[in-house]
């Protein structure tokens, strides 16, 4: 299935050298004001070319929203968009076409279909989640009309922490190297109120999981204290209870991540994401074609070093669909 | 939403001292040969009170089959199933009525519900993975004739890795101490083709994440090369093709943890789940009631230090529903 | 699947003559008052053996609630409940292991599945149906909170409309002579306010449809004019709107039977069902057993000559869950 | 929700006077050849403006298929499809905006959205079927190359039956008289296996009768005798079972349309659909604006005065959506 979320659904389609990407946004309440610049504008964070770092193909990935708006206000009934792909049905790919790439999905998708859309990596190319950015957009200016905000940044890369002058260094090189590194995201949601999440099969953190492990090179997933917690002992993570000033029950510190037994406690939900390296190298790596053909392959041409920088609204958005469908599921929690 | 799969369905329900939990098994192919023996086996594995370092407390958990079956072969139809609870409705838990245990889903569910189980942590308490169980058990035998099998083991307790008569020194301290550890689970996935798990809402590592982070205490997922992957280079990462000698095409090495673009490629799938530390400890933590009341808590009687051996089967369970609903949904990848 | 809704959903399991019957009810609001009696009673109407005129198989239906309520309060978490088969696994049916009765599921079965319970009737069994009322009983006394009410009545039986006596004068003839009859169910839903109901996908009248035509013996679905309106004009069908003297806004007649583009008007929903005869009758019938040997087949003890009365529950019931599952979807209509 | 299907699913979107209306099919098995004339053959037999006796706007219909396919071949991958309006926010509509039209969806939507589109009918206008007929002619594809045939035919219009001649001067009579007329279709499915359906939710003719049910102006449903076996005695309505010279097990008669316990059975799949005649009409009729003031009201320009013969590919199409879902969920049934 190519679709998330149980009342805020979003089902997308698309090959990235096919005529269009897009998408189908169910489930969206009647009454909210869009504003397409905003959604553009997490699209624009997420495209390739922007700077000498990254890959220099430059696609506008100009969203048009095809229905379920009126002068910019949400009818209640679907959002149709396409973006439409300028580079499609190039030429540029073909040598690749039987060879199996390493890392990438060429050969999964070949043993799994039995036919692929070999230009660009079809419907594995990092380019659909431009689709998940703009069903994320429209989430978050739901989401901020509640309060919620929702911020991811850069914490790693190529396991450098801190410095994002040294993480650039580090990403300079890698190009300079013909190689790519990875990285790690955290992301921040605030403001989510306390009850968000259902018990057993549908745990907030299960479907932030869920959500981030769907994007292109992401290899992890943890939330609060994450993998560190299982090296602590459990006065360590523990989170206090207190009662503010003004009445208010609140954890004293947040090992939890904002979240307990799968629902929101009121504090701010955070949770970190390992991207692997980009496969796409220039160095040369041995693979085999679709007969079985042992091939030496680099990769030329445009091609991202890291694309950690650029998954930050893709990480947002993911997250985005995932509270604001649980905000409307969580509107059925009580009769 | 209480369940999990598309095909395979699982749908649970039960507190943990109420009569009875359960759950309904839908989606199960016809003229499977069940052994019950294997599922009781399974659950005995995640029951507590199985050595000195774990709590007293021992139920049965004896699973009830009450349909979908005839003389231990499936029907096609729904396998409901349900387990009694033998200490239920106990006034053992009533002190805690109102009291906000720390870390644990009290607050949550009342801030969500406005209403809660008090006794044994109702819902959220890890009681109810015993039906993941049950619904794990039946998928694992399937998969078996299928010639794939699924077997987690714990990698830490406590930051010790390695050894096990370490791993049993740190838990006994840790009982000492009236505190608990958390650890971290390993689980592989052996014999699985290549081509289960779908492009982009459906990635195989998704489903596998949503259904670890799911149990009770996860708090982080990676497959593969996981986090340390954000530390690596692409040519580090790289898995390269090469072919047997009877022709299959394999991967030289396996980062990827046996998924790539989100689909099986038929090496081992292998992922890893940490769990924090038990939060019930008999160390005094702050915390408040309902009210907003401060109070001192110290947990008294039966408490596990580490729960991470008696997740075992349920991690695997976990797996083994979602590549069995995998395995059904690839049914139709061709026509 | 085994299941009906989206957010008050229902998933059933339960062969007739095995152990059990039961079900999960999960997204159930928390904090609603359940009456067990109500249940009961309902469960009460389906039973056979209420009357000389019926069935002499006698089962108590007792359902047990195994999960979800608090001193019969619901807690927001799944409803377990079972209802024991007391007349299971007996020798009763064993002449029939093999054959297959006219209009009976018996050969379906069998080719879907290749195996099937024979005993009943198993899966297809009417007895699945009281899972159904238990559901549907649910969420009546959910919609009787919000001023909402459902009563199903016969509307015709074996041709007869209007007198109960004849009715029955039909029904006994039918059973003097080895036969039965079938009949039609009206069923009105009062109280509805306008809005219920999606656009497309999820139309109230498509949603209501599929749950009737779920019910075992259940050929035809209408509702407003129905199949009447084919022979009318436009002119004839149109439901004027008018303004009451409060200001509300109402239609002058109900030709539309309550549903305006798939979402509900404020006016009573009016629906029928047609039922058709029960296939099990006395009278001698050819048919063949597995191996396509022919074979007569007359059915002997105990069998009702017309299950319509008797349908009244269930089709109230299927309504209710439905009405139910829309209410708390329209929850989300609007931001 | 805006969709049908549980692994063949088709999502839609689009107001009649927006940009465009599509969707995106999700689940279309990989390898499958698709012909698109046929696509655009079926969406010509929706098409308004087709003769005399129907309304005069004339829209291409020009389906654009965006993905999920490799020169003609499927890919496995969603296909996302858009079809442009070309008469879309035209003034036209402007004067009714505020009326609500008696027997449309003009006061439910605003009374379930406060907001809708105007023009046309938006979301619920009738247009909206074109996506639907798309997503039914993929699906007719490939249930031809399984040997299965879906093939609507009118049975009635305005009460006239069997000589098209006197159904066309019903037909030109309402125009004349600035009415419409209703009708009946009825469907046969030729080809299906026994064996396709589920057991209690997904019955076979309950999915039909979603499906038919949630095309615009359906009233009623019905399969095998439908409404009539509420009149006959079980002997009258038993399909008795007979063995071919060949050895195949057949029914003598076919009372059940197809399908028994749900489950085809191998035969015919026979079932009849209710259309009420078209709501918009030249005859002066009573209703309100917004505001509840009274208004008298008169369609203008082009109107069908009958859309049943259209409606053709709209049933077939939802059929063969319905019948494929249920020919790949079967490919489960069996372990």
């Amino acid at each position: 299935m190519n679709a998330f979320g149980t009342i805020y659904r979003l089902t997308t389609f698309g090959e990235s050298h096919g005529p269009a990407i897009g998408g189908v946004i169910d489930g969206v309440p009647a009454g909210l004001a869009i504003d397409p610049a905003e959604v553009q504008k997490q699209l624009a964070r997420r495209r390739p070319g922007q700077s000498v770092l990254t890959t220099a193909r430059n696609e506008a990935d100009q969203v048009e929203f095809l229905s379920g708006m009126l002068d910019g206000v949400t009818l209640g009934t679907p959002i149709g968009f396409i973006i439409r792909n300028t580079d499609h049905r190039s030429a540029d790919y073909n040598a690749l076409a039987a060879v199996y790439r390493p890392n990438h999905a060429d050969f999964t998708y070949d043993a799994k279909y039995g036919i692929r859309e070999v230009r660009g990596g079809g419907r594995a190319s990092a380019r659909a989640t431009a689709s998940l950015v703009v069903g994320g957009a429209i989430a978050m200016q739901a989401l901020a009309k509640t309060g919620i905000s929702i911020s991811a940044e850069v914490v790693s890369i190529g396991g450098i922490t801190g410095s994002i002058a040294e993480m650039e260094n580090v990403i300079a090189r890698a190009k300079a190297a013909g190689d790519s590194v990875g990285g790690c995201v955290q992301c921040v949601v605030r403001g989510v109120p306390a009850g968000l999440g259902e018990p057993v099969g549908s745990k907030l953190q299960a479907m932030l999981a869920q959500a981030m492990m769907s994007i292109n090179a992401v290899k992890g997933f943890e939330y609060g204290d994450g993998f560190a917690s299982a090296d602590m002992t459990g006065s360590e993570a523990a989170d206090e209870f207190t009662t503010t000033s003004d009445g208010t029950i609140r954890t004293v510190s947040n090992h939890s991540g904002g979240i307990q037994g799968g629902i929101s406690n009121g504090e701010d939900i955070i949770f970190r994401v390992a991207f692997k390296p980009v496969p796409t190298i220039a160095k040369t790596l041995s693979t085999v074609d679709k007969n079985g053909n042992k091939i030496e392959l680099a990769a030329h041409g445009r091609h991202d070093p890291c694309v950690v920088f650029r998954a930050l609204p893709i990480v947002e958005s993911m997250a985005a669909m995932v509270i604001f469908d649980a905000y409307l599921m969580n509107r059925s929690a009580r009769f």
